[in-house]
């Protein structure tokens, strides 16, 4: 906790600008700033709010599908969009994994249905189990890939398709300062330029996709899990079981170093990226043709999948195949 | 030592490969790699050669400049490129830092001079106390300027000039894999692009610039160290009074902890950055203007100063305008 404190002794620095002193909850050092429950709450939504403006996420009237995982940061996403008047709907996956009613999935599906009952919004859910006949762990020994493989593949399909199908304009994910400041750093240490063009909190819609945002992306993991706490607000606590020792972590824990070091250095590294570096490599998607994938302005000239018509760079997509595969084919 | 251990047990997996078993003085993890003394030096020496011939740094009968600090990576190039069968010079910039015979600059200076005539090639001497009137502990006094910005201005300018006065077209400087690596990620950290784009072996000459290059750029720091250890070559072990808490030397360590992390990763960081990254930042210098700079294959269209005519993008450049500061000026 060492770049979020309790804020001890410290006053609030938004009361202090208003004349007041009132004791701080909360000490953000990277951004060396102390505040309030009350300031602090305002801060986080405001900070959402600003993102969404600044990379111009959601237009007024879209229809916003928050994919939800039952975790702290996608169900704060979903309560401050809803919050801040977008009208909205969530989306929960089902990958079935956990046995019972209370595994990790139905114990996620569950805090999701209980969330949208309160705040009175439709969730959307989608059973892998249905879709494929066999739920993810299943899926994982048939084919024999590795989960976190399945599950984005399955994860990316879905969304784009349920959000076609409800009628919504945009999926927003409730990727954070640190899951995005990890794939920059994983990215980076091996110079994936392939990558490195396409991370950008906003992927427009077109040819078949619709718009993806990730409004989470400057705030922290810390600060939304206080935000949770400080809201009252149930989620889910357990990480995936499956996400034990992937790349991302590792590259999370070496950043949480090099934040201890150098205080604010995550938030200045992935922003000065977007600031710096993805405008040139921006500029160089659409003079040059390293091209591929479903990139910031660079649309890949894709097909369509011949068995469910979705977007695809290959005749089948990759999630037929997989229906192929388990013979659940319709 | 985490990256280079002892060979301990390990036998020379070159002296193997010949059917003969020889224990190892030296295991190179980030290599996998155990080598006996003999093969060690081969190795070095011939990944030198690799690299001036991977980037072109140094063609058929041109003559090397090799700026010499008498620490162990600018003296160990020294040798290498004079065994290699280049024609090669020394120079040596005598800052004046330290006090009387004994200081830092004085015994630098000797040891440039004691391994020049072992190796009978000639020393070029460039005196900042009689350029300037002052040695460098005064100039920063006079000027207000840190040591490292005063040193690097000086350095640029009178390795170009020197080359040029003395007949040299290439100037090679010992930089290693420790240096280049820890400037990249400074470079990184903070997105600065157009460092990126300029940070490359080889900076070709051209309108008054004389060809730059780094041949030690693949070799680290402690590799260099063991050569000059086992060939018995003098150096100066001390580091520069300076250097104490420059940010490339923050860089190093936190490169020190990622390298345990991830052997290897140093090389491949700084590696793929050449493969991958370089290129696309190269092309794009090529077609737009975010010029500037000594770049490679992009030279800033440069004026010459009024003074000296050397190049420079001021009417006067920087050493002059020092002169001038110092009252120094001709």
């Amino acid at each position: 906790m060492k770049n979020m404190k309790t804020g001890g002794t410290r006053t609030c620095r938004m009361c202090r600008d208003r004349g007041l002193k009132k004791r701080a909850v909360v000490h953000l050092r990277h951004h060396r700033l102390s505040l309030c429950e009350e300031h602090f709450l305002i801060w986080f939504e405001r900070r959402i709010e600003r993102t969404i403006k600044e990379f111009k996420m959601i237009e007024p009237g879209e229809k916003v599908l928050v994919a939800v995982s039952g975790g702290k940061d996608s169900i704060a996403l979903w309560y401050v969009l809803d919050k801040l008047g977008y009208e909205t709907g969530g989306l929960y996956i089902d990958m079935g994994i956990g046995e019972g009613s209370g595994g990790y999935s139905s114990l996620s599906k569950n805090v999701c249905g209980g969330f949208a009952d309160k705040i009175g919004r439709p969730l959307h859910i989608v059973s892998v189990e249905k879709e494929f006949g066999k739920p993810l762990p299943l899926l994982m020994e048939h084919t024999g890939r590795p989960a976190c493989s399945l599950c984005s593949t399955i994860k990316r399909y879905y969304m784009n398709r349920a959000a076609k199908e409800y009628g919504y304009d945009v999926v927003a994910t409730g990727h954070n300062l640190d899951d995005e400041a990890a794939v920059l750093l994983g990215n980076t240490v091996n110079w994936e330029v392939e990558y490195l063009r396409r991370q950008y909190p906003v992927l427009p819609g077109g040819d078949g996709f619709v718009k993806k945002v990730k409004p989470m992306c400057k705030v922290t993991e810390k600060e939304s899990a206080l935000y949770m706490l400080l809201k009252g607000i149930d989620y889910v606590r357990e990480e995936c079981p499956y996400s034990v020792g992937a790349t991302t972590i590792k590259n999370k824990e070496l950043l949480i170093e090099m934040e201890e070091k150098s205080p604010g250095f995550r938030i200045r590294f992935y922003t000065s990226f977007l600031k710096k570096m993805y405008p040139v490599l921006a500029t160089l998607s659409k003079t040059t043709d390293i091209s591929g994938g479903h990139g910031h302005g660079s649309h890949a000239p894709l097909s369509r999948c011949k068995i469910c018509g979705e977007p695809s760079s290959a005749d089948v997509c990759p999630v037929c195949r997989l229906r192929y595969k388990t013979g659940a084919q319709n």
